[in-house]
């Protein structure tokens, strides 16, 4: 019988509902040397948080995050709040001496992931993690896994984007439209994504950044709650070009506002040998063109990721093959790495920790100096 | 009875094959104000060339394209040689007062461009043309057609990628590897294009460039007939990001190592109302998502672009819905429109002549630019 | 604060996992009239039965399935077991007064079918439920929405086809593959869900079978446990064509041994004025042709059915747009509406009861007999 | 210096225009044994025909299929007029020496391809063939040749359709909605195609229809040129179900009235060991699964049939790799298959001759019989 694991969540929106039910399925799902015990739940809204923490099963909540991060009872503090609000409980719980997991980006700012990462590193009994989720789709983990076999030789080029277009003008100015909370727009929070993603698979380090472009399409939004508008100070879409140390160039687009995508996470990488595609809306299947089968039978080929008999990641804990897994299942996934994790044994592919989370903020700080102190080629000056 | 319009053909190669095919099945499926003759080809290669002129149909020929720039017999005359054989034909035609027609890119650099462009402006009895094929596939020449009905709104991405995957090592080192013939490698051969297709279904013009990188990722060849190696000194791949006087942000990218794509010239455009997309790959085909549908059911569509019921550029002139077009079609419906164009009638959509391909150039010379004079961030300098 | 919902679940294997993951998700995900309570488990497999109801957290279990159908703590029972399983548990469980939930098809035979709708109909208390979960999959219960609405017109064709590859000659000889035990093969696994989702979807009736094809490719398998081989007694695929009463034409196809094929629920109709096509494997999307666009823009277009906005169904109850579901939010989703229909509330779309799964037993009979009693044309006789 | 081979071609519409360019084209594309010359063409609306000649480079025409049948000069009769007048040119043609190339199906009935199928094989010294068009498109001859070697194993399914909807109410009343001109409806027109892929790719004959059922659903058309409506006799949409003698199961619909669908000619094969598919919407396409890959990383793949490098059938003699061919190539490829049978050397893939075009006719009369002689099983009598 394993022994209880006590979780405590900081935040009860979007990725509250998220982490809540990943924890809570973990158990359901995997043999785990750890029972996840749902303990304490932290939100700002009181008047939902009982709803909330009923729900999902949460023993206890509180609406002081500095209560929650020192509570004795936890193992684990979640923290799933506004980049801005990061920062604090997670210092504070790894200074109580818990295991952390916190959502992407490490922080809106580069100096606070700095903070993160260098308190990880002191924290010396902790262990932590950031929610990179989408590492955690089996098509994702699969293609890693072929990468790291040397099924595509060196990689020559990394695509990515991450395309959405609810940013229209009628959205309003949540918190993920102001700079001082969010730290960026559809950089951070996209870019943020696929940036680890590009790290990840291929298992190499971006050096250098050849330029990025921002803008903001929409400058004012109404403000929640009000009939006034307010200023937006974030990117509604950033695009930038890289290269990583083994040679590849790599290209990186983030928006709120492509429309005819809703969630358009997408990567591809071309090597010597062959290439692979991921796109998140069909997210229980990778794409894998082979050329060492030849130019009369290669091809793409759409692998659908659900085989437990093909040894594909996570496949054996759900259901039979084409019984496929949606959005959800990549935190429940995480969540049952990370209880592996804790006890010493291996996740099914790597697990993003605060020093990990910090480089993918360096790219992502590297873009950001590129398109604002940017010399563009103007056409003016080409005749 | 139509009066005879006599063309004059530079080259026996690829292109030498599709124009010659095109001159010869334009009459075939249009009904058109003149009857091509396809009178004189010419090649530097003598022994291929009779062979080639007595295939399609040419009624004469020569290895000196002096003689055929200037053969009082043609009304036009049709330059589809390796770049940096542009200059002197179109010049020597244009001179002659011949109707000229000249493969893309117009020049293989910028200064060769500008005298083309200049040399046409002074030549005011002739028209040129420049073979920018894909505007004429179907598909495309729709998607114009809807962006300039306001289908799309403001538009604020435009993502264009042109991949191959040819330049493997082993492939030889033609004309097209070599900066001095070439101009420059995947970059003026596929960035050409899609810079074009940006240019032309947006109506808009790009006005800055906010960076840029190129590279070599094979750097030598074997020389062709030799079994010496020699040096490529041309882009296997360049990428720039740019912006275009509307406020759309754009990317571009030419591969000729872009494993898994063997001819990806893809465009996507999305607007405040919805989106294009085009992949030649699956050329008779838009992809059209239409915002103002709504929720419920908006999504992206799959016009097959071969409806002569629907009005669809060109349809009506070929086969059934959905009996299929080729890439020779693009050519073969561009020599109509030529031909029209010559006698003042409108062509189907915009047909390029040379100073708007001299904007293209431009364009292509400010990523050039910006690739080299490129200020990169190094991640060294993010801590 | 909802009062309690007692059930008690009689399976442990794959249906019994997909059955309790949904009763115990429903509340988490959806505002309820009732606490859904995972009362009590029943398998016949005792040595698992405790490890399993303790992940799910399920309170007490058994494996008397006779205990279990006439608790009197009991609200409803849910039949998960093997087709010749259906029977006697749910016929008990109807004499104790209970709702009951039945996994599809109703039966392994027409009789047994037909003992338990004409039981249903005796029991005025109980309510009952058929788990054809793939009617509440979001994308085909908006295909259902639209074609209420008449988008499509007048049906002419459905076409449908459930494709598995799994039936291998190493497959063991499990129940799915005897007769006294499934009372068919591929026929009544997969043809009886897209039988029902062609008459959820049309709203319509068939009332001809024109022809039936059925074949065993594999005769013999291992018997479980034994190096012995046994003999499959069961259709590995099955084929029919079939009239509905509106004059819509049908074609259905099962199979076991499609190779390339994982999970392959396909059904597609065409109307006068447009058309439907819903693929599993590519779940979270409706393809949506509608005619009335005119020939110049109409096209097949993907719906993405996740959009809370675009009131979608079931969508609002999940996560953001394109942040996809899965095969186990399909019975989730059932398991909320079992709940409201208790309560007597709507279900967002029509529940299958024990008198509609009779009808798609009558249909799967009706295509056994043509296959059985088929006078084929043999080529032989056409000289 | 190949001798000529002289030509005479019987219609002047859409077939008469595929197979006069199909002509013209195919000594521009092959290096073939026989220079092909457009001698004669014959239709019955002389106003057109004269236009018709020139514009394709017909030297001579009339409107006399007798005169054109029995020219001395010509050495190959080309019938591509309506179903109901191929018998008598292609007897007459065949009486007087030539090879006779004629459209598909062999003929409206069965006893008219009985006797064409006879006089072939009588006339010792003529060569015969049918224009199954669609077994040259590139992908389709290479999926034959993976299936010839032995890549999908033993063959289980067959499943084929062939989807059009241009017979909506509007449409006129053309030869092909009448029974004693066309024969029959879909069935005749697409079917005929469907069942000949089917036959060519696997190799197999079918040897069992095993239910049919035809419908018509627009019974009366505008007669063309006047204001009167007349009836249609023949099927709209045509389904059945049959077997191989091989052992593989088949379905084949023909329809023109599937809206949605342009010219949907499917086809995929499930075997043993992998799966192949084409689509002719995207005809340049093959897929292929490949099951001995294992499930890892098996999946569908798309193969671009357009690589010289790969030999992929007809590649060498077009464009670059997925430069793409169209719906006419299909016809130039046969055109020149054609010629090099005449001189004795082999097709790329095997031509269909009189004798094999019959065996096709004989499928689709048994799908006929079953239809009208079907015993359809009422769902009245399933209680």
């Amino acid at each position: 019988m394993p022994s209880d694991l006590f979780v405590g969540l900081i935040g009860q929106k979007f990725m509250g509902r998220a982490h809540s039910n990943a924890w809570g399925q973990a158990n359901r799902f995997f043999d785990l040397p750890r029972r996840v015990v749902l303990q304490a739940a932290c939100g700002r809204d009181g008047d939902e948080l009982g709803g909330f923490a009923a729900r999902f099963g949460w023993k206890t909540w509180t609406t002081r995050w500095e209560d929650l991060a020192s509570d004795p009872k936890l193992d684990l503090v979640d923290v799933a709040t506004p980049n801005h609000l990061h920062l604090a409980p997670a210092l504070a719980a790894l200074e109580a001496g818990k295991h952390v997991a916190c959502e992407k980006p490490l922080a809106g700012t580069l100096s606070e992931a700095r903070q993160l990462r260098d308190a990880a590193k002191r924290a010396k009994r902790s262990k932590t993690f950031v929610w990179f989720n989408y590492r955690r789709c089996p098509a994702v983990a699969l293609a890693r896994q072929l990468v790291a076999e040397g099924r595509l030789g060196a990689i020559r080029h990394v695509r990515a984007t991450y395309l959405q277009s609810w940013g229209t003008p009628d959205a309003p100015l949540t918190w993920r439209f102001q700079k001082k909370l969010a730290g960026s727009g559809a950089h951070g929070d996209l870019n943020a994504h696929v940036v680890d993603l590009a790290r990840f698979l291929t298992g190499d380090e971006i050096h250098e950044v050849h330029g990025a472009v921002a803008r903001t399409f929409v400058m004012e939004r109404g403000i929640p709650g009000t009939d006034k508008p307010g200023k937006s100070d974030v990117d509604d879409a950033l695009l930038f070009l890289a290269s990583f140390k083994g040679g590849a160039l790599a290209s990186f687009e983030a928006s709120r506002v492509a429309t005819g995508h809703l969630n358009a996470n997408a990567i591809e990488l071309n090597g010597e040998h062959g290439a692979l595609r991921f796109e998140f809306e069909s997210m229980n299947e990778l794409l894998f063109h082979d050329q060492t089968l030849g130019p009369r039978t290669a091809g793409w080929r759409r692998i659908v990721a659900t085989s437990a008999a093909g040894g594909h990641p996570y496949a054996r804990n759900w259901w039979p093959d084409a019984h496929l897994l949606g959005y959800e299942h990549g935190f429940t996934n995480m969540a049952a790495d990370v209880v592996r994790a804790i006890e010493g044994q291996e996740p099914v592919v790597p697990l993003p920790d605060f020093a990990d989370a910090f480089e993918t903020q360096r790219v992502l700080e590297a873009a950001l100096v590129s398109a604002k102190e940017r010399i563009a080629v103007r056409l003016s000056e080409i005749r």
